[in-house]
């Protein structure tokens, strides 16, 4: 990238994608009938199939096609120990004050400073009391007794359940350093502000790889996670010049941190955090062979059983984060005069075909005349492979905007000529062309062209 | 069935499955070097790519497969209020009784009658408390206060999420009863007495389908999804005779169902429920109706917008339940001749085919001679659209009691005949037969011999 933008110019809003998200079934507001519940997000038909997509896919790359990375899906409720261990306990924390007037809260270090030194409340100009820390992690109680003896946290971050494996892993499936492990899970924060859509939540989802190396050669391997990290959102089609690297300076380095690289994306509401690269050192090997009392050592069996405490290269990134990028990425607006009415616009998400919720819907022209019976029965072949939809209510110019609208890449007409001479026509999302072809190349040509698919705009 | 098994006769222990799949990487001891947390298990490498199968192969089928059924991803935060419409605040209790002398804790409907009627503890013969109500649910705290107004719960369940987004998914995906809903989460439970490995833990994961139809044709429904479930399990190729079912006698129906059936398996530990097939009637809909104050009523527009509230066909499965089956079933113990030596036996996981962590292994005979690199190539090959492995170390032998170990279908075997002519043996878990077939015709082969398994032992 020659040169950065600065600022997002695309089609799509915050406001945009969240009333797209809700109508079409990819994101609801959690438990809507009772007002919601701030913080977390209900995943829709859509969202659902998105999200699995999405995560298949990281999963696919970090584990199959990687001889040396392998998985692993660690609980939720871990030893309260381990957060002692991390830091998490004493150090997972904000800052927060109150107004003794009006009672709004607020993160100290979100309010403007000179309210904050002259301790007036920024919106009633009330008294601030004293910040206080506030520790971010959920606390709950295990066993029939609710005293400090049992306490229990849910998880504030995944890495965490890596790290008290890796031995356990090193034996059972024979692995030698340098090797990583990768996890896709579920963390929560009692985020006291939680903003931006699904970007800020309280329940979120992670999917995270920890890559054990040895002492010395951690530089190298941080620029390689880097450099592999980048090519992999190239190869999710992802518009490139919406992605940025930001190195974290020294006020923004997390005490466990050697070098820290953010892979930013400029979302609607500007650059935010998709996923970091960290070179964590030796520092969470080597706090949970303190705190446990166990030998977390690495035998080098190959170089005369040599012992050492391996550094982590971490890539962290969000998977529901992923997906607000995902959607933001795809979205767009486009004039179309396809049916010769030059006004007309359609909303169009332009998903690689490999993540859209829906690979192909199948539309009879009309109901009548066996229409129907002959496009059903494709689907339900074609509904073996690959994940379909079925659409026969309105015009047939309609039924596509629906398609566009939530990012089908190919839709299947069936009309007269079909029943004439056993085609179909394809349509492609993206150029809107149509091609007839015989009913019997159809899965082979979809399969074909989600490989081969580029995006056009 | 003509004949019922009453006894687990197989090869398999509790103590053999758990300890298999800690030396194979499918389940460690969650938090182990921290003497471990109970009720919390972590999925090794084997363990969640085999959980990962289980639930891709539900999922496909119940979404996929169903032109009526979609899919949701509720949060595990849920609004409170959703707790005490379903009934959990106030019914969702296990009766517990302390002793007052040696201080042991126990569920009163799992000691003996006799003690505690005469409120004599079991272990030491010292005072019972009276039996109080313990809630099962993980609360917490949302927000920067810990009181009342903060309490918010882990779901005990999936199922609310459900039930509390159906109308919203009606909207955005113009479903028309009868439909369904699908959904794969975790649950928390704070159980008393976790046991039997993974079988009862306070933190698992449900795959979760509920059917909602027009009140009427709920018993054909149950009894048609009764039917499907069943067929499930068969095209799973579990071992039909350890199956059965069992009808909830009118002291074990929930306070919601009209009727329900579970699905036990014949487990090492005897017959326990694997999944719940309820009918539970317009029970949730009807409270979260009343505790909402929104309507909740389907309007039937095909027929003059007559108005009701759908019952609800509920197929409830555990998915790490699943897994500990999966694991029982496929186990097996077997005296092999084939190395000459008829004392020889061999531990075999007969998974099927697309639910084994690995589908294929490749193994060159010996390392020198170009033979692990070409075997590697073969490897990088089959890894596009394979899950693989590759095994260089140790007599071939010993490299196939591994694999048989972990339950991989397929070995490769690449050897000094295969550089000469470009063709490798292929090696079948179940049968230990070898066959030699051209190296180009690999991939297709292993693709047909996973669509034709038959389980033969």
């Amino acid at each position: 990238m020659s040169q950065e933008l600065t600022e997002y110019q695309g089609p799509a809003t915050m406001e945009k994608i969240t009333s797209l998200a809700k109508r079409r079934g990819f994101v609801f507001q959690s438990s809507e009938i009772y007002g919601g519940q701030s913080g977390a997000w209900d995943y829709g038909p859509l969202g659902i199939e998105l999200k699995n997509r999405i995560s298949r896919n990281w999963w696919k790359e970090m584990t199959q096609l990687h001889d040396d990375i392998v998985g692993l899906d660690a609980a939720i409720l871990m030893h309260p120990r381990v957060w002692e261990a991390s830091g998490h306990v004493e150090n997972f924390t904000d800052p927060l004050v109150d107004c003794k007037k009006c009672k709004s809260r607020f993160r100290a270090d979100m309010i403007p400073e000179e309210n904050l030194a002259a301790k007036k409340c920024p919106d009633c100009g009330g008294e601030l009391t004293d910040t206080r820390k506030f520790n971010l992690m959920f606390k709950t109680h295990i066993g029939a007794l609710e005293d400090e003896s049992s306490v229990i946290y849910l998880r504030p971050e995944t890495a965490q359940g890596i790290y008290v494996n890796y031995k356990n892993i090193i034996q059972s499936n024979r692995m030698k350093v340098p090797f990583g492990i990768a996890q896709i899970g579920k963390a929560f924060r009692n985020e006291i502000v939680t903003k931006n859509f699904i970007f800020r939540t309280c329940e979120f989802e992670q999917m995270e790889m920890q890559y054990f190396v040895k002492p010395g050669s951690d530089v190298e391997w941080f620029n390689e996670w880097k450099k592999r990290r980048w090519a992999y959102y190239e190869k999710m089609g992802v518009k490139m010049d919406h992605l940025r690297w930001h190195q974290h300076g020294p006020d923004e380095l997390a005490h466990y941190a050697k070098d820290a690289y953010d892979i930013q994306y400029l979302f609607p509401m500007g650059w935010r955090e998709l996923e970091g690269v960290h070179n964590r050192s030796d520092y969470d090997l080597t706090r949970h062979m303190q705190f446990s009392g166990k030998d977390l050592q690495y035998i080098d069996q190959d170089n005369n059983n040599d012992r050492y405490i391996p550094f982590i290269i971490e890539t962290s990134a969000g998977l529901t984060r992923t997906l607000l990028m995902v959607l933001c990425d795809a979205y767009d607006e486009e004039k179309v005069a396809d049916k010769g009415n030059d006004d007309d616009w359609r909303t169009v998400l332009r998903f690689h075909p490999s993540l859209a919720p829906v690979t192909v819907a199948v539309l009879p022209l009309m109901k009548k005349d066996g229409l129907a019976e002959m496009a059903k029965d494709i689907q339900h072949e074609l509904k073996q492979d690959f994940s379909t939809d079925y659409d026969q209510s309105g015009a047939i110019g309609r039924r596509y905007r629906r398609q566009d609208e939530a990012g089908t890449p190919f839709c299947v007409t069936v009309d007269y000529e079909s029943k004439d001479n056993n085609t179909v026509t394809l349509r492609f999302r993206d150029s809107m062309e149509q091609v007839r072809i015989p009913r019997a190349e159809l899965a082979e040509r979809i399969r074909k062209e989600i490989k081969a698919y580029k995006r056009i705009k």
